[in-house]
């Protein structure tokens, strides 16, 4: 059997109810939802069928959630994500598990979220985004989410975030050629692996 | 024969009117003026002599020119810095070519520059850093250095420009743990490559 363990997919209920009526972000989070299989769950099992004894491991398709709403809005959003792929995780023999989505936005509420998550949804980590909302994940107000996130021996998914108005040039104002993400999201992971290294993450909480 | 063709080194006198007396720029352009084979010709070629039958094709060190003066002041820094490299390769059999330094904030200059290093000079082609003064290589004002540098069949050695400003996140204002650097230089030689390509420079001047 081949597991798959980085697959997006959007939970059909949050996908009518905010991805569908135009609340996408800009740039990534606006494509995906172009894509056929990103949220019609058909079209997606019938896609998997070509690859025979294979399974996936199912996050949140971009945008961050930070990106829709504010620090009020994203806690619901979150809880609603992770209700969709718990529900997905447990009737499609596919999917066969699932990184929780936090409201980054909100950290206090992130880590009650993914307390849930885990105890409650059987989630087995957390998708991260290489920038929550700008802020880098060294900041200190996220640090309680890594220390649950040791705590209880979870997985993280780190995902790259930026977008088109990470400008190639400090002249300019937007991104050219796609260069943000082609060669913008392989830089910001790698920054995002150097701050928390350097940022003593792993001397603080070898185990994670 | 082993040829290195990408090393840096000043020429004495230019070490000593700008770097030594503190025109040194920030980050990368202020720590080279501490290595002592970057300017003292007798310590250079001591360190060649354990390398045997080892040449090398000059450029000027970190930081650009554009960094140590405005349009008025980098055409003379740029005549001295590739006086001074003539000197050394005419001089000194370790050195066997150099690469010529172009004042990018006055690209008029530049040109009449390029020219004169060329053909007067010897130069085999100029170095070229992946930013200049944060403006980006494929600007319509560094054409002309383009076309005439085709016209020539010279060649470019493209140096990775950036300081600790470019910050690692939105939200900060500088760079952290040389974040800037390790990272930060192989991503804007990409980025400046990738400019380079889809602005079309390859297909207007296919020989460069």
């Amino acid at each position: 059997m081949k597991i798959d363990i980085f697959n997006h997919f959007f939970p059909r209920s949050f996908f009518e109810k905010y991805i569908r009526v135009g609340e996408r972000g800009r740039d990534m989070g606006k494509r995906v939802q172009h894509i056929p299989t990103i949220a019609d769950l058909d079209a997606r099992l019938r896609a998997l069928d070509e690859f025979g004894d294979y399974v996936q491991v199912l996050s949140m398709p971009m945008p961050p959630l930070e990106v829709l709403g504010g620090p009020d809005r994203t806690p619901a959003l979150a809880a609603e994500a992770n209700d969709g792929l718990a529900e997905l995780v447990e009737t499609q023999d596919r999917f066969i598990a699932f990184a929780a989505a936090l409201p980054m936005n909100n950290p206090d509420a992130a880590v009650r979220e993914l307390v849930r998550a885990l105890d409650e949804l059987g989630a087995k980590g957390v998708q991260l985004h290489s920038n929550a909302a700008g802020r880098p994940l060294d900041a200190p107000e996220f640090q309680p989410i890594f220390d649950e996130i040791a705590k209880r021996d979870a997985v993280i998914w780190l995902h790259p975030s930026r977008d088109a108005t990470f400008a190639d040039y400090q002249t300019e104002e937007r991104s050219l050629y796609e260069i943000w993400w082609t060669f913008g999201w392989p830089y910001e992971t790698s920054v995002a692996m150097a701050r928390l290294v350097f940022s003593g993450l792993f001397d603080r909480l070898p185990g994670i």
